[in-house]
């Protein structure tokens, strides 16, 4: 009889391991963790850095308007283009963030962003997509919008 | 033999059925008719039957520019504000809708939108939460961006 529920137990314990991954105890921590490196490597200067943050690949997407850039490497080309020195980077900062988990492996993050400039600053807010890798958790997919400039 | 193997075999379906529900066949499927029943319900004037896809919970989540709306009444609210009247309502199309599994009971769909008025024809882009409920994929947070008007 021991031998028959130690069995049981110990198979079922096998089968669900191989199913679901298990869950991971501090995914808000680990997200706030990857956006603070992002905007540390921001006011860096540093945007391949704050690459690091989204999923290397060609299926990432970055979302603002009515454009969409699809891969890690355009949206790094994008990002390269469109403050292409350090005055127009600006200094980030990012706020309000609020991370609700979506399954073991992925979470979205709603927060604001600001960029404080010489000449503006413009400001607005993200919906980000993360999921969980084997290097840690990664942006996917990245909405942002801003406010209308006055 | 015959009768452990069935025990280890029974225990664990049982708890694997348990702790993770069965994935959905036809995630893609049911989130489109979600969109379309949208789209339809938009055409005829009907903001109320357009916010069935909305999750009907007070954590909805509408982000915009620099603006978030919180909880499905107050999303509806935002609707009848800025869209008072069927020629502001216009005629609205969805396209380009591509659908990311992320879970079992969670999904994300990107798409363009556009409304065709007499005026204008205000356009942009979606990203759309989905979850799984008991009475189907809702909508648990809409990040929607348009394009600059000109």
């Amino acid at each position: 009889m021991r031998a028959i529920r130690f069995g049981v137990f110990g198979s079922a314990i096998i089968l669900v391991s191989v199913l679901a991954e298990p869950p991971d105890s501090d995914v808000g921590t680990k997200i706030q963790t990857v956006l603070r490196a992002q905007q540390e490597a921001w006011n860096r200067g540093d945007i391949d850095t704050f690459m690091n943050g989204y999923w290397r690949s060609a299926k990432t997407v970055f979302v603002s308007g009515d454009e969409v850039t699809r891969g890690w490497q355009k949206v790094l080309d994008r990002y390269k283009a469109k403050y292409s020195d350090r005055a127009k980077m600006g200094t980030l900062t990012f706020s309000e963030i609020e991370i609700t988990e979506l399954s073991n492996d992925s979470a979205v993050a709603l927060g604001s962003w600001k960029l404080k400039r010489a000449a503006d600053e413009p400001h607005g807010r993200f919906t980000l997509i993360f999921r969980r890798f084997p290097d840690g958790w990664k942006i996917i997919h990245d909405h942002t919008s801003a406010a209308e400039q006055k």
